[in-house]
């Protein structure tokens, strides 16, 4: 038995749900709304509704196509951070449609770091996080087409995944089911903080 | 933006499926099996199956009733954990089987430390933590049954609630479905850790 772990007390911080967006026609892309119903799986009708999905490349330690849980109903990135991902590319912005994003945030430093069973707590909906986004290649081509559309930048879809290490916000599943409305001011629920060691 | 967080890199530990338990005809009670054959519900016909449940007094913020995601569907103890609670109580020992465990694991230090996220990879199933879990008075009165049936110890039932903070072992979902059995050996994968701050 290792000694016992710091704890850091839960905490409820304010943030500002700036925009939301729902998949479009294009994949990965999403489209602004100005609110979304969710349901216990997520967004009704859309590619990542659900309370499973096939694993994919994502999960190389399963058979592709095997039905999982799923821990991306949603992804929520932030104000703060696409910008630094921008930076790291050396592209004027990126915006959350071009990588599928479904909520925006904004007041929130270093939202990709907001602990798993962290609250985002809407008037009338729950969302839980699960995870931090892992940056895929899909996403950096999508931003390479906006940014690039001519291709003259060698490599510039691949420079998204490296740049946005860290900083491509998080996954997150619906716990209460409700209209969520862009512009809302919604609470952070951070619940206690620990770190586990062997 | 704060300072950027000291990470603590992913690891996998090894650990022993001391017992399983499935839920027995006296609530919250379970008994031993040898094999649990798990869909991603968690444990088929038992009573915290599925992907959502009714809140109830545990989330007092919201409508008792209301469909949530559960988070749930499996309850995980230590053979390391459950004498420190009874030690706290001044009881002879405390069965898993009580508190309506359904996996007991050995191995572990500070089971119930693990953070959300990790992984519980058995041979043919995944599992994965959702949080730790919350010690409540309905288990404190299966433990008053067993150790002082007679009722001599005024208060026993609302020890358990206190003493066992911290050690009360986890809630989980399975992320892959498949049959778990006790006596399995299996890999722990703890992600990668880090503290959030405002």
């Amino acid at each position: 038995m290792t000694a016992a772990p710091q704890i850091i007390s839960e905490t409820t911080v304010r943030a500002h749900c700036a925009a939301l967006l729902v998949p479009s026609e294009v994949f990965p892309e999403s489209r602004r709304v100005d609110a979304i119903a969710l349901d216990l799986g997520g967004i009704p009708g859309t590619r990542h509704h659900g309370f499973t999905r096939k694993a994919g490349p994502r999960e190389p330690w399963y058979v592709r196509g095997m039905e999982m849980r799923s821990a991306r109903q949603l992804t929520i990135v932030s104000v703060e951070e696409l910008p630094l991902i921008a930076a790291g590319m050396h592209v004027p912005a990126i915006e959350p449609e071009w990588i599928g994003a479904n909520v925006v945030l904004a007041g929130i430093a270093r939202l990709s770091w907001l602990p798993a069973g962290t609250r985002l707590i809407f008037a009338d909906a729950t969302v839980v996080v699960e995870a931090q986004n892992a940056p895929c290649h899909i996403s950096g081509k999508s931003v390479a087409r906006h940014v690039d559309p001519e291709g003259r930048v060698a490599g510039l879809a691949l420079e998204f995944p490296k740049k946005a290490q860290g900083l491509r916000g998080l996954v997150a599943s619906v716990e209460r089911a409700g209209t969520i409305r862009a512009g809302e001011d919604i609470s952070v629920k951070v619940p206690r903080q620990s770190v586990w060691g062997a």
